[in-house]
């Protein structure tokens, strides 16, 4: 089988990952996990709703949680155009191609643009957020994990393949995969528009739901450390994997589940994937490395458990090729 | 004085800083220092020339040395565009302009466009490089300072307003600038097409001629360790300036003289540079957090030592504005 | 229960531990393992004998290895001590207490007293090795994990209670320990002669074993690093734990199996343990974070299998209490 | 030449390096310094003192400062003896060889012996101080350079023979020097009881002076980071040298003065120096990698001041030797 590749030149110029909407039940303890282990930024926290950027980020939020009482969602997962006029040509794509897309206001945000992906996915784009100077050089406020910059998201779906066309299409372009050997069937798929190998994932999986999102940090001290400050916090329990090497795209992971069941992933960072005479790298889903070069395989619960979107409809994977988790490699062992 | 903006979009497709092709005296002697000491690896080396690459890079060569009896110089600086057709583009843009423009063939890269830019600096342009995977996961090869990927170039020009609107006018974006606080003179200018700060640097000086390429590396410690390398190596005295963190980007550095006295950076990666309402950043030039946020000056020899250009001529700054040495440092204190 | 302590002074004077003595089934496959991969250095290898030392070491060896075809075990288990006279003190001391010492030559080490402890553990004491410079300085022969000396090996031993007593009329002080809520019993305890916290552990368990021996390492990154080269050694199977950090003596650890099941640990430094004012700290046997700060529990391998000494009849422990191992978490959850 | 070496065993215990007590012009200012910027604990301060300690450590403190309005100086240097008894072996040792010594008492620590050295160095003795939990494993505290402990002090002396005499006498142990190739003088001497490479350093210099005083921190990335932190605290100016290696001891170093002129060393800790059979390492006067393995030299402000001791008289130093600075250095190139 040979993989999707889109033909055509994008639509509209989409530049990055550039925020997630996720609610809380308690917006208190979910600013205590975020600002004071992890070491983002708060940048707004009124009683209904909490902002926060990374340290390099200059833009107001990449981040925000609204509060609510009812079991924690991901409203939506946001990401940037380069201009204003990209918004015009999003809002004509979609509109002309059937999908309904409009406008709507957000507090510290430019023109935004509401969208559903044809997984179920309520995606918003838009050009401009409020600007400040970052921490980046405000070296005695880093802590935690030091995290930097929002880098990508991980999105199950029933549907990988109608990802990976939909997303090329827009021009999202794919950097590494993992495939069945027999059936070549498309199991997961790392797809960027920024410089480096992702800024969106999909993998097989009852969905959609947002598996993880991430930051990456400087350093591999950086993922040590903030696994001690769980510690001395009492937050250890929140741990979800790692910390571990993974095979695909090279990051040094450590994974953390916030009071609501959010789950963050802090990473060291990817390879640059820019040329266009470098080709998609293929793993097998039987072949281990691609998730972790050493150590234990994840437990169930991190393949398992993830963000359902607000409101939307879960549905049963297409695929039935399963990865090997903690608990299946030491049944075997 | 507000700072120069290109209008239009760019006439092709640069998409980074690709590779640099020096001249050495002893290919050996180059190889020992780059390859043992710094870290890079060699992908070919024959009587003639020799080829390199870092850690995370599958092109073929980002640094190439070409044996010579004469005083070393630089021969090229060489930019990657996205696709072939970047390169038509590029040769009918040139070309229109009465910029002479040729394609030339040279090993291990695809079609290759040779042209000068306004300031006298020899340029080439490709789209495609011979590709091999790299060494990054070949975790027991990584030594010397582990450098990642080509990252900039800085080039002493005499001229940084032309360089500014030139390569403004090829798609290049400023993102930092020193200028002086009375006049509103530029002394340097930041310019990037991938996603951080930079893909080449103009600072005010007799030129063309180029003070440095530079390599990023993943963490302070390797800056560190390749220091210490130098020093079992008997190289220490190679050591050109730093370690020291640089104000503008952030980057904690390092500068090396190669044995022919060519200059090489090696620093930890610059922060994200994409969003269309990030706005240049603007430094004085007498304010020294911006070459150094902590530490002693560069010396005299560190501003004003370069490497020609082959058979350029050489022209005087238009700006009489110095930065702070050590030498004039210690004088005053 | 008041834990015990010697009264009088010690009888010699005990430095650190020194060195262990194993067999391998293949000098050259443990070569690879301690050389290519751990970043040992070798000093000696001959068709019957390997010795190695770790980067800061300037005695001849930390780690010996002996070819032999039956199944790998520990033959000796080394301490240093003072001076020469401190040899005689020991002899004497042994033999007049009816414990049968006897004087034996080795080669690379000064005159070399070999004895057995009470728990059937065949120990040598030494005063001298002899020296050549250490590779410290050598920056550029540093790789693998950086090991820059022997720091402590842990024994499974039936009796805890007779180690502790043992050895701490030897001069041996206690540090921390790990005991029974309920019934006080001691399950492990930490001893120690230089100014860290450990020189040698003795944990409950089938014994006799040797359970690790461990080098400490300069920083974090050189924990991950050697994790990485396993990885891309094609030796990733052999991590046996981690890396996490231990609630005890605080280390940043990993361990291994070497090519005949020998384990070793590679962890960043312990605390200064000097004052005589300092109390040995006690954590809980149900207290997990004793054992790891974060991060599923160890595996039950990790636990049971060590490494017989040689010719030494094992027995059962005392203590029936057992440590929450990953297989008993999984089971609980 | 042969070193002179103490044939005797010490007539008490000394331990090691313990506490530095300085005078401040501004409690408040000194804190913001010691506890932001470097990242030491304050245990206690009151209108006349201010007293603090590093990360792992459960003593009391290893630093006090008492306000005055005189210029600052050093009114103590303060060692550990093991027990109460070596304070009375102390006591007597100094008594009976003609050297006043007296018994004090002092907050937060056990009797105090105050004696005056050769040199003319006020010394203070104790086996014990107020012990509480350390900031070790409360990881979500640790800031600025993470200082581990108090490692060591560096006294100019105009008699280093003289201080070699005296504390190798008290068992101290020297581990490395510099001697002049040509008279065989000696220039410096490193000194230590506790098991690495110095508790003391003396250097010739008028004196006694205090040259600084050194705590360890656990990685070259914290080294670098309170010089970042230093920077965006405004303190940048107070760096007084580094970052580099010394080529003795191997210490990956930095200096900063404090806001009365105290100089503080932060360090990545030194090797092993335990065996009886390892020898003191010579560095002739004239190799520069002695002092630092890669980098410019130190300024002459480095090398020439220093906090004087309270009312002791200055002499000028017996030796004429004189060191390579960052001044004489540049001169000459």
């Amino acid at each position: 089988m040979s993989i999707y590749t889109s033909n055509g030149s994008p639509p509209f110029n989409t530049t990055r990952a550039s925020h997630i909407v996720l609610t809380s039940k308690d917006l208190d303890k979910t600013r205590y996990f975020y600002e004071t282990a992890i070491g983002l930024e708060v940048t707004h926290q009124d009683n209904d709703s909490l902002y926060l950027r990374a340290l390099e980020e200059t833009s107001h939020h990449s981040l925000v949680f609204h509060q609510s009482d009812e079991p924690a969602v991901c409203k939506r997962m946001g990401y940037r155009v380069y201009t204003d006029d990209d918004l015009n040509l999003a809002y004509d794509h979609f509109n002309s191609n059937g999908i309904n897309a409009i406008f709507v206001e957000n507090p510290f945000q430019g023109r935004t643009l509401h969208v559903n992906d044809p997984l179920g996915v309520p995606l918003e784009f838009c050009a401009t957020m409020e600007q400040s100077p970052s921490l980046m050089q405000t070296f005695h406020k880093h802590h935690g994990a030091c995290p930097a910059s929002l880098d990508h998201v991980q999105i199950a779906t029933h549907d990988v393949e109608t990802a990976l066309r939909w997303y090329s299409d827009l021009g999202f372009r794919l950097t590494e995969y993992t495939a069945d050997d027999v059936t070549d069937e498309v199991w997961g798929v790392w797809l960027k528009r920024k410089n480096n190998t992702q800024d969106v994932v999909f993998s097989a999986g009852l969905g959609p739901r947002l598996h993880h999102f991430a930051y990456n940090v400087p350093e591999v001290a950086n993922i040590i450390h903030v696994c001690d400050v769980m510690s001395s916090l009492g937050l250890a329990h929140t741990m979800d994997r790692g910390p571990g090497r993974h095979g695909i795209a090279n990051a040094m992971f450590v994974y953390f589940r916030d009071p609501d069941g959010h789950r963050i992933e802090l990473f060291t960072s990817h390879y640059q994937f820019i040329d266009s005479d470098l080709t998609p790298k293929r793993w097998s889903l039987t072949d281990t490395s691609r998730s972790q070069l050493w150590g234990l395989p994840a437990t169930e619960r991190w393949f398992y458990e993830a963000t359902n979107f607000d409101q939307v409809e879960l549905k049963k994977p297409l695929l039935n090729a399963k990865p090997v988790t903690l608990e299946s490699f030491l049944e075997k062992t």
